[in-house]
Formats: C-alpha cells, sequence, structure tokens
C-alpha cells in the first residue's frame, strides 16, 4: 500500500493520495443520507459510518479510507454534553474552573466510542489489505479549545485566554484529555486501523513557546504510548497553518506532519531531512478553480515534491462544503498519473 | 516622536509604544460610552471619534494615537449597505458578480468619510507634535473579504471560493477597492496623519502563489499612490499571520511590517536587512496573564530587537475584549521603562 510506503519513508511508486474530510457534504450521495440522518447519528450508527467511510472510496478511488467519525464524541464520551448545531459543534457546559475538569471522567473506548470501533472492525473486513484504514483523533489542545470555548464556530479565543489567565488548570485538561486520545487511539489500532492522524487543528494559533508548553508535550505522550504498544502503527500529526512549527512538530515524533499550503514542504523536507513523512498540501479553496487548473496545482505540488519517498498528497485542510466533485476527481485523477520516477 | 524615528529607522532611544485596538471596550470609558451611542455613531461622530482616540493617550499614555474609526465604514461609502450586529460588522447585500460590483462607486473622502478626517484634524490640534497621529484603511483583499462574504465573524472563506472561481471579477473588485483604499488615505495624510497603516488581516489566509497575485500588487499600488502624493507619510503594513509570508510582506514597500506572534522578529529581521521597520508583536491573549508575567514576555521581545533602530512594540493583533487594564498598563510601562542602549 502506498500510503503506508510513505509513512515509513519507502514509497518508489507514485504518491499516494487521501483528502481530509473526503467524506462530507460536497458529496450528492452524503447529503442524500444526511437528509435521512443528524450528524451525531451518522458517526454512531456503524451501518452508516461505513458507508459514509466508503463514498471517496467507491466514487473516487482515493487511496486511503478514513473512518467517519468526529473528534468530539469521545469527549462527549468523558461527560461533556455535545450537540451538533447548524453553526457546528458546542459544548453546552464548557469546562473553565476546576469543578468542572472534576466532572470529566476517563474514557472507556468500547463503552463510550463503540461504533466508531465497529466501523473500523467492518471497514478491514470489506477493504482486506487493498486499502489502509486510518483512525484519527483530536489532540489534546484543539479538544480543549473547543471544550473550554462551548460556543461553535469560536475558534481559539477561549483556550489562549485561560492558558494565559490559568495555565495550571488548562494543563491538567490537557493531560486529561491526553490519557484520552491514548486509550481512544489504541482501542482504533486494536479494532484494525492501520495508521492514525493526530488532528492538533488550532495549535497553529499558538507561538512557538507556547506551543512548545501546551501541544507539543501532549502530542509527544500520544505518540509514544501509541509507540509502546504493540502493534505500533505510524502516526500522522496535522495543524492547521502551522508553517512556523514545523521544527516543534517534527519533535512530536511524529511519522508524519500535515502541512497546510501556508507552509513550502520544500523548506520543511530541507529543514528536517527525509522523514518524518510529508503530507498535504494544497489549499481546499483550490478545488473551486476549473478542473484543468486543479490539475496544474497538483502537479506543481507534485513536481516539487519528485522522488520524495515519504510524500503523501493531501489537501492543506478538510475539503469544503460546495466543493465541486469533478475538481476533486480531477485531483485524485493527476496525483495517480502523475509520472514520478524515484530517486 | 520615537514612533516616527523608528519608522524612518533612525531611532536611538527607547522602543516606542502603541497597541492595535487600543480605544476599544476593554476600557470602562470606552464601555460607559458605547451604552450610550451605536458603534456606528461613536466612528461617525467626531466628537465621540476624538474622545475615543484619545483615551489611551489620557489613560496609558501610548506613544501614538490611532483615530477611532471603521475599516468597513468608507465601503459603505462606495454603495455597499453595513450593519453592524453582535456578530460582527455585515454587508447585506455581498459583492459576488458583476452587477454587484458595478454598482459600487468611487469613494469621494469628504463627502463619504468626513467624520474620519474631522476627527484626524482635531486631534492634530489638540495634540500639536506631542504625539504622532495615525491613519488607517483596510487593505483590498480583507475588505474584499468582508464584501464577498457578508456574513459576520465568516473570515476568508467567501473570498478563497470567489478567488478560485472567478479570479478576474476578484481582481476588478480589488481594483477598485485599491483607488477607494488610495483615495481614503490620501485624505487623511492631508487631513493630518502623520502615519498611516493599512490592515490587510485576512491576506495570511493565503498561500505565496496568491498573495502575490491577489494582495501584494493592491498593497503596493496604494503605498505608491501614498509616496507620489505629498506630503509622503509612513505606511505600516499588518497581516495577521503573515508568518509565511514576510519576504513578500516587504516587496509590497510599506516603510514597516507588522508582525503577528506567530512570526520571529529576529528572523523577519536576519532575513530583510535593518528596514522595513517592524511592528509587534506580543499576542494580544498575553494580556490574560498576570502583570509580573506580562512584563516578562514584554521585555523578552525588547531583549530580542535591543539595539534596532526600526522596532515598534505593539501586539500581533488588537487588545481582546475583558483584558484587564491594569495588564495593558503594565506592558506599556514595561516597554518605557526597558533599559535599551542604542548601537
Amino acid at each position: 500500500m502506498l500510503f503506508l510506503a510513505a509513512l515509513r519513508g519507502e514509497n518508489r511508486g507514485r504518491a499516494p493520495v487521501w483528502l481530509m474530510r473526503q467524506a462530507g457534504r460536497y458529496l450528492a450521495e452524503y447529503r442524500a443520507l444526511r437528509e435521512r440522518h443528524a450528524f451525531k447519528e451518522m458517526c454512531q450508527n456503524p451501518d452508516l459510518a461505513v458507508e459514509v467511510s466508503l463514498l471517496p472510496h467507491r466514487l473516487l478511488d482515493v487511496d486511503a479510507v478514513i473512518v467517519f467519525y468526529d473528534i468530539l464524541i469521545p469527549v462527549e464520551g468523558m461527560g461533556a454534553p455535545l450537540v451538533y448545531t447548524e453553526e457546528g459543534p458546542a459544548f453546552t457546559e464548557p469546562v473553565r474552573d476546576a469543578r468542572a475538569l472534576e466532572r470529566l471522567r476517563p474514557l472507556e473506548p468500547e463503552r463510550h466510542t463503540a461504533s466508531i470501533l465497529a466501523a473500523i472492525r467492518r471497514l478491514r473486513g470489506e477493504l482486506g489489505e487493498r486499502k489502509p484504514v486510518i483512525g484519527f483523533a483530536g489532540a489534546p489542545f484543539t479538544l480543549a479549545s473547543y471544550l473550554v470555548e462551548g460556543k461553535p464556530g469560536a475558534g481559539a479565543g477561549a483556550v489562549k485566554r485561560l492558558l494565559f489567565e490559568d495555565p495550571g488548570l488548562l494543563h491538567r485538561l490537557l493531560e486529561r484529555l491526553a490519557e484520552m486520545s491514548i486509550a481512544y487511539l489504541r482501542a482504533q489500532v486494536e479494532a484494525g486501523a492501520h495508521a492514525v492522524q493526530l488532528f492538533d487543528t488550532w495549535a497553529g494559533e499558538l507561538a512557538g513557546p507556547e506551543y512548545r508548553e501546551f501541544a507539543l508535550p501532549y502530542q509527544r505522550r500520544v505518540f509514544e504510548a501509541l509507540r509502546a504498544a504493540p502493534p505500533p502503527v505510524p502516526a500522522i500529526l496535522f495543524v492547521r497553518g502551522g508553517a512556523h512549527l514545523v521544527e516543534e512538530m517534527a519533535a512530536s515524533g511524529a511519522d508524519a506532519l500535515s502541512l497546510d499550503w501556508r507552509a513550502s514542504l520544500r523548506a520543511a523536507r530541507e529543514r528536517l531531512g527525509p522523514r518524518p513523512a510529508l503530507q498535504g498540501n494544497l489549499d481546499p479553496a483550490a478545488l473551486f478553480a476549473a478542473p484543468e487548473r486543479v490539475r496544474e496545482r497538483a502537479r506543481a505540488i507534485l513536481e516539487d515534491r519528485r522522488g520524495d519517498r515519504a510524500f503523501i498528497f493531501n489537501l492543506g485542510h478538510g475539503v469544503l462544503p460546495g466543493t465541486p466533485v469533478e475538481s476533486v476527481r480531477a485531483l485524485i485523477e493527476a496525483v495517480k498519473s502523475f509520472d514520478s520516477p524515484k530517486k
């Protein structure tokens, strides 16, 4: 499997390609299901989650299948009530003090997130060794962003305020979230995930010193725990807007760094050496361009990474709602057909 | 005036300090006025605008006074209806097609934005040559972000979609906005502004190629027009999250680059040489820390820039609502009392 070979830095074939949020609202088949089912139901009913996870495999033949779920559901499993509104997800009881923190309980993956584990097992049964299955979790800092904020769509404002006002409280929250992420990702690996991605979406809002204190140690703890427990699987770290944090991201011990369009893949490779693997980094908004232009943009990235044995093509963030499917198809085809003799 | 000397790269005294959104909701005196007056009225009534502009001068003795106004009001002057909601400003008729574009008319500064010009004249009368008065405008790409989006608080999603879907239309919109910014800033300079700042807040959402095509040429056009018309005044360019764009920002011809907390001032100075001036870059969230910690953070930045004759202390973005005034005071005092022998 090209994807796993690239994660090991041993890919001599073409670059593998999958897309964050490849199973999403831009697909008519997804929207048809969403008309009949709430978002949470789609995540928590394994029949639906498997069907949705496989849509981009069936329709676009991407090189990896990421299980359909949401990063916040395990946090609800810890006891934080979660609603999905039109504006986005929201925790109705934000965690901003010690009392709220004390109410959080450890995640029991088989109890609180049984559906994602069932979905991973079924995806493995369905796909065999033809395509890798990717599990995932939110990183502690990013989960804390949602948990401290409460309101949907508000970003990292509240967690950054807490970070400076009461760093000790935030550390205690991050420790609990790290424990959760470890238990949760281990269960996904045991269920059969070939690789996992840790989404630290909001950590790119931090300057270096705060990233090194509040994001990096918890990422590192998660990756170390994954390496310590068999079977070891490769782990990818995603940070949105992390161009200024490439060295710090690498210090997490991730097998691959998923960078967004603001980062230079070439500069990252030059600074980091042949490993870790790099994943990225087309701007998802570029998929609104005409298909020929999308192909050009994809080829420019592939040209830049020609001969890189540790490169995975992806977007810099998730596929946007409203993205034309024909552009996504053009992108996947452009990657697959790119002439790429390896050094 | 230290601020103007630093903009020329000739400051041999301590670093000057002012703060973006220094006249804002974190001040009780501001909130008291806002209880009696709508936001737009505060901008458009020169008595109120002058009073608000002077609050941080009177209360905190900052080294420069930026006139109180909003970047979107001149866009309303072009004929785009603008409302201020609880969630933020919104254009009720978003510009996303040629017809909407054709409805925009050129700005007549003395007619459409008379209040800011009156406020600048009065601030000059009030302050004489004791403190510099800063004028400002939104940069074309950032104004387009709001104008294309329509909804409050939504960021650069809609403008980036348009950028890829219909780049020609976006260029035509940006041309009109650049003409507006030029007329508007010239009028502010004629009214007495000592310096101006161009806010390209959302341009940091762009990768290098898009920044070079859709942000940089319009910034450059504005700065060139300002240099061509007497009296020449120094111009500052602010980009939020522009750490990956420092060279491009410098290529705009700005006299100073205002960087946020994600950028390294040291790295920028090493790459750019002794000019342009640099402004920044404490994370505004850091003002939620205890005053002693705020002083430490300020001193770390000042230590790094020690001997830099072209450095202006500021935040990486505006002061946040809820920021403790004592922290802001501690910050200003730390900058003013920092022992800074110049090379």
